[in-house]
């Protein structure tokens, strides 16, 4: 049987099922903690599930900020610093980084109190998650406030990257799922994938093709 | 071992390297096809992996559009009918999805390019893919141009939703990975799921708990 609610029946669910619904049907997201510090080297640490990717030249990410939301001082700090970190979750570390999901005070460090490292790298001014097998480091670029319900679509230009070498194939992709990165789907669920194929350069009147997967080095 | 790649290091790769190095680093994507449709009945549909959640009261998604691709005849239809569909793409047909990528031209409709099935429902004025387990009909309600690189976020309010009522919880959460959707990395990756646990509401000083998923229904 198929469930079929319009926009009314949404709007008359209750909020928290209402949440839980709308943020389900978006589909999988990414999942990442997001590393920042304040003027007085306090430092925050967030999960976010809201990370796009914006552009590969210049190589931009964003994020989504909730109105009224813990997710506030990773902003205020990110607009105070300019610099901020992103931090792929993997199935050893979920837990924790759910867990920074609550609401800490501001004097409080979510790297301490959830059990994550924080590091610095190469003269890069936030902290990055040590436990991270992908980390980045951007500078922050724009903040796009968007009227229609109070959220902020965060901009920043990656200027540091680490992942595992042998993650990396011959055509530049980075094989997530073998650095063990997992998904996330609705508010609170948490997934490990499994590779269905990679699949060739679609063309019109062309069979679909798979890619083999070539790393740079073995192991 | 690991890469360090600064922001030199990016910018001086091949454009397409680049293209999958970034495009992967971004995490886990949803996976879904767009279907529009213009004034003259002429039926569009592209895969993208750029949706979002934005909020759910408003029920609000929104995805990303980059300059000069073949996803621009979903803007200008979206712009012209003021309606578009989401539609989530599982094990089953995304060759068919990924195939809708190839540049056909203006007068080709991809769902019947690529072996899906246009399907109009409770009068929503654009195609929904009959295929797809979870539909999502959504109304045009803003376009906000992204300044440093020519991209462009559209936002759509949910008018309509189709799911499974056996993925349904009770609190609302609907069960992605049952109802079959997969998720993607990169350009052309494209990943089942296996959840590892739904978690608690986080609190200060509390333990992480697991959710017991309790369905609507049973099947």
């Amino acid at each position: 049987m198929e469930v079929f609610l319009t926009h009314e029946n949404i709007a008359q669910l209750e909020k928290l099922e209402r949440a839980a619904l709308i943020n389900s049907i978006t589909g999988f997201k990414s999942l990442s903690l997001i590393g920042t510090v304040d003027t007085q080297q306090q430092t925050n640490l967030a999960v976010f599930n809201s990370v796009v990717h914006l552009g590969a030249n210049p190589a931009l990410m964003g994020f989504i900020v909730r109105p009224d939301s813990v997710e506030r001082h990773t902003l205020s700090n990110i607009e105070e610093t300019r610099y901020f970190t992103i931090n792929h979750v993997h199935k050893q570390i979920y837990e924790q980084a759910h867990q920074t999901a609550a609401r800490y005070g501001k004097d409080v460090s979510e790297f301490e109190a959830c059990g994550l490292t924080p590091v610095y790298l190469n003269e890069f001014n936030s902290p990055f998650v040590k436990e991270s097998a992908i980390k980045i480091g951007l500078e922050f670029a724009e903040r796009i406030d968007i009227a229609l319900n109070g959220t902020i679509l965060v901009i920043g230009k990656i200027m540091q990257l680490y992942f595992p070498e042998n993650a990396w194939c011959l055509d530049g992709y980075v094989d997530i799922e073998k650095a063990g990165t997992i998904a996330c789907s609705g508010l609170d669920s948490y997934h490990e994938t499994h590779r269905l194929a990679r699949l060739g350069y679609a063309k019109p009147d062309k069979e679909t093709t798979r890619i083999q997967l070539a790393y740079r080095t073995s192991g």
